[in-house]
């Protein structure tokens, strides 16, 4: 029987335990290019831990999962973070977990917010709102095994939520 | 004097001397997530020399250069990599270097497509062509000098180009 998951926005403190939410909102400005640009610094790092491996850019194409969209498994990555960052301003939902997959939690972005997770963090593959959505990913590329999968017992089914 | 420097269209072989074209264009689509998703894998790599330094991900807000734009100097990493990739499908402009600063060259996106220099690549800074325009940059913070500037002689102003 699957547990229905209520859908919060989505915080950078809550999400904290999880990763890094990627946005400008509440992070200075700094002015640079002799005042032709302002840059948002350091709003995630990039964590790649073995040698072997390396960081790099990537693009997702992504439609909606058919509705329901039901939660029934979940991946980690054990060798680095993995970011996402929407190329529209569509939100997209995006689901965690803590380490003994006991507490699952389901968040919606505003558009304009990105999110990396933590190495090890739990989550949903991406959930994409919109038909045809890019996203920018910068995880880690390179040999070794780095995802995990595990389903989730109860599953879930995701709550309301408009775009 | 200042010379004319005509506007090419990016193209990724043109371009490699200088860095990597970012674009889904010309790459095989992965399917991922049960068929929800397509990955466009590791199109461009991340290249963080120093073990004090690391990748991060920031965010530029740009506005064009006052016109005409004038190319006066240029600046380079000695450290890492420097990607930039737009949040909307305006273009934007490019302007690199050959490593002697005679060789000048400069590209207009499509709309569709990032950069990353290659490390050391002469290159001028940000030349966003709407007000505001966003881009997501991956690049390595950390201590140490990480930015050489240098000026043009002669110095170039762009030629026509259309958005």
């Amino acid at each position: 029987m699957a547990v229905t998951l209520a859908i919060k926005e989505l915080r950078a403190a809550s999400f904290s335990p999880f990763g890094t939410v990627i946005e400008t909102a509440g992070h200075p400005a700094l002015s640079i290019n002799e005042g032709n640009a302002v840059r948002f610094d350091r709003l995630a790092d990039i964590d790649v831990q073995d040698t072997e491996g390396k960081p790099a850019i990537s693009i997702f194409q992504a439609r909606p999962w058919p509705a329901p969209i039901e939660i029934k498994m979940l991946e980690r990555h054990p060798l680095g973070s993995q970011a996402f960052f929407p190329l529209t301003t569509t939100p997209f939902l995006v689901v965690v977990a803590d380490i003994e997959m006991k507490k699952v939690l389901a968040f919606k972005t505003n558009g304009k917010q990105g999110v990396s997770f933590h190495r090890n963090t739990w989550h949903h593959p991406l959930l994409a709102l919109e038909d045809g959505q890019e996203f920018l990913i910068v995880d880690r590329v390179g040999p070794g095994e780095n995802c995990e999968e595990k389903p989730l017992d109860p599953t879930y089914v995701l709550g309301d939520f408009t775009i």
